[in-house]
């Protein structure tokens, strides 16, 4: 595996940090179509339910708990909790539990979980700075924006070198969203976006353990910090993006520029936002759809099956290969668990990723079933299924695009659903639901509270 | 400039972050010899000194502003200053304080500054645990080893990609260290440094801005943050230094791995320490103190210099090439306006660069003569350095070793002179003497109270 290429320094960069940090400040609230609009409240309502999911959940302990070692003051409010700790420390804590569950939302074009980094900088600071929920989705469009736009000039490259590109992004669309909360001109938003390239987080060697959700927390808060180092006058490089020796062209040998800059406030990469129907990686979510499908046409029980085939792309194996997992955590990156689940249950819901499902007798069994071919001329997000049954069935299907998908992507009905299977447990049906109607349509409601009110514990 | 180089991932690397994480929590206190405790406590005092001096600085307001916005609690002290904030805040503060005038210690090998990462984190975890000197100082000196030990696998490979090592290794030592003051266990020790791991710290880009010292300071508070959070649980890869997707071959294509694990608790990176003697970049070091020298045995007066020409390596005009700065943090990053305040005032203290004086017709006048030529025969430790007068005389002088390396060590005295320089406009002439005293034999220490009372406004 090669890790680097070499690459000349490209001294003639156009200015990114500037145009991106004028972009952040100055495009109009509520600047795009319906369809942008209705993305980002999605992305936001997603990402809401997904940071209520897991508040209990042992990462969130162990975050909480050495938060609490600060003696926090009350600002903000932990979603799912009765707690409230500083906005810094709410930034972290909400964006590690959004991604505990690895079931946010997913920008399929740099594998980046856009609203992570970003939501959780804004909900702790608005509801500081008491915004209007127009301001935060406004907030919430731009940020991700940011931090998309620099993926994409990087991607793949900056991922393929081992960063998780979440984290590594993440902080500078926290920052630059954080900037436009607080109102701040483009030269000390672009203060901000520099402070936070200075502080990028997440190898992809964490994957499976709680430093990866901690990715995006940890990026939300440096964002959030960041804007409020620059608001008092702290600076940065003016071109600590795009430099020499800036973050793009040091973590990155593909650099192009045209990806970051052109057409800003014209297309929006929120729009090509997608959000998990399974609670495991992405790229496994093509062969448990083939799974779920075929149980579902053929009425398929795992006692009748002999054999499972999937073709997938290298990366699939590569990210998500774990033959063997022995707990929920490490299931989530096993295309073997993933696809004797779907087969079994017919859904790979978080339920489907618990220690004991992992170590089930009927799922160890059928695992042991799954064998996975590499195949390059499939597309990473597609899978070829087949399963051969006992009674003589060979059953075959290709999935091209897997529901959630840009594609094919999750109605409004299944994203409430997601939600509320979520975050009943940890709310009870009603809160549930009112959080719901409130993320999905925060752009209309005049203050964070009663979103707050319903999605904490009191 | 090639960025980066093609490298092979390897797989087969020895367990570095087990071996550090072992050697952390079982080396015994006080176990090296004279020497090296003796450096640890001139590592430990010059550093104090260091942050005292810039605590009222403008960088310093607008990093401490931003943290009051967190409404922290009262748990920390901040040197130099009244007020105190919770303990992160506080290694974040006291880290970015002690590099602010770039005048703190150096490890030559890599050009880390070793304590500025790892002393704020323990000065506060040890306020707040009330631990002897005795234990901050074994800290220390184990975190310092951590930092180090990693950065001379990975340089100068890492640093030339364009990270500021500083703040991409000083996470790691600081973790490390402060593991050792909360008596984790080995299992935890090895978390904390993984989860350390993904946070790193620091582009080159932002050498001249108030970024640059937040590395030592932003690595600080990583490191407190990720012992707490190991403390209460929080896990991570345990190979997240040596993995193929971890820190050091995703940062760096030279991975020495023996520098990293062979002779630990043997020999010791803090023995190999250096102060600067004067308040910037290291590498101006031995051009500053040709000038100085040629001043003092030749009587030189500013009016009668014709010339001034010195020939360095190559690093030095690349690091601090800026023919004309215009302020006195952009001065710190200027061979020229050293050489000329080295020539006129015989010294190249914090006073030397102000704003004022960068500015100050004489300073000027003696700036534009100066002419620096690379010559990479020359060692990146030497210079030479020739002066040209207006009455005929052709002077010249090579320095092998500057002042303040480890071949010509400040004394002691010259040590206490440059610590109660920086800290008698602070806290008065009586407290910083106390403090100079208190610092310089912590180990002897019971508490970290006088200390901290002395060199703290009350």
């Amino acid at each position: 595996m090669a890790i680097n290429t070499v690459v000349q320094a490209d001294h003639h960069a156009p200015p990114v940090t500037a145009l991106l940090a004028h972009f952040a400040v100055s495009h109009p609230s509520r600047g795009w179509s319906d369809a942008v609009e209705r993305e980002a409240h999605r992305t936001f309502a997603n990402w809401v339910g997904c940071a209520i999911g897991p508040s209990g959940h042992d990462t969130m302990a162990a975050a909480l708990a050495s938060v609490m070692e600060l003696a926090p003051s009350a600002q903000a409010a932990v979603l799912g909790r009765r707690e409230r700790v500083d906005i810094a420390s709410a930034a972290l804590l909400n964006g590690i539990s959004s991604h505990t569950f690895d079931f946010d939302d997913t920008h399929l074009k740099t594998i980046i979980h856009p609203a992570g980094p970003v939501a959780p900088a804004l909900l702790a600071l608005g509801e500081h700075l008491r915004v209007s929920g127009r301001e935060l989705i406004d907030a919430l469009v731009i940020g991700i924006e940011v931090s998309c736009r620099v993926g994409n000039a990087i991607y793949p490259d900056h991922y393929d070198r081992g960063w998780h590109i979440t984290g590594s992004t993440g902080m500078l669309g926290s920052a630059a969203a954080c900037a436009r909360l607080l109102k701040l001109d483009a030269v000390r938003t672009q203060m901000a976006i520099g402070i936070a390239a200075s502080q990028p987080i997440g190898l992809r060697e964490q994957f499976g353990t709680m430093t990866k959700p901690f990715h995006p927390g940890g990026a939300a808060r440096v964002g959030l910090m960041s804007a409020l180092m620059a608001r008092h006058g702290y600076t940065a490089s003016k071109r600590a993006l795009e430099a020499p020796r800036g973050l793009m062209q040091v973590f990155s040998s593909k650099t192009d520029w045209s990806q970051a800059t052109e057409g800003l406030g014209d297309s929006w990469e929120i729009a090509l936002n997608t959000y998990k129907p399974f609670a495991c990686g992405i790229v496994i979510h093509p062969s448990i759809d083939g799974c779920v499908q075929l149980r579902e046409q053929h009425g398929l029980t795992p006692d009748n099956i002999k054999k499972v085939t999937i073709k997938v792309h290298s990366l699939v194996l590569e990210l998500t290969g774990k033959k063997t997992p022995t707990n929920g955590l490490e299931s989530k990156f096993s295309v073997y668990h993933s696809c004797a689940v779907g087969l079994i249950f017919g859904r790979a819901g978080e339920h489907e990723y618990t220690d004991a499902v992992v170590n089930s007798p009927a799922v160890l069994a059928l695992r042991a079933k799954v064998e996975a071919i590499v195949d390059d001329r499939i597309s990473e997000a597609a899978a070829d299924v087949r399963v051969q049954t006992h009674d003589g069935r060979d059953l075959h299907i290709v999935i091209e695009h897997a529901i959630g998908s840009t594609q094919r992507p999750m109605s409004e009905t299944q994203l409430k659903a997601k939600f509320v299977d979520q975050s009943a447990p940890v709310l009870g049906q009603a809160k549930a639901e009112e959080s719901w109607t409130l993320a999905s349509s925060l752009g209309d409601c005049a203050d964070l509270g009663p979103l707050l009110a319903a999605a904490t514990l009191s």
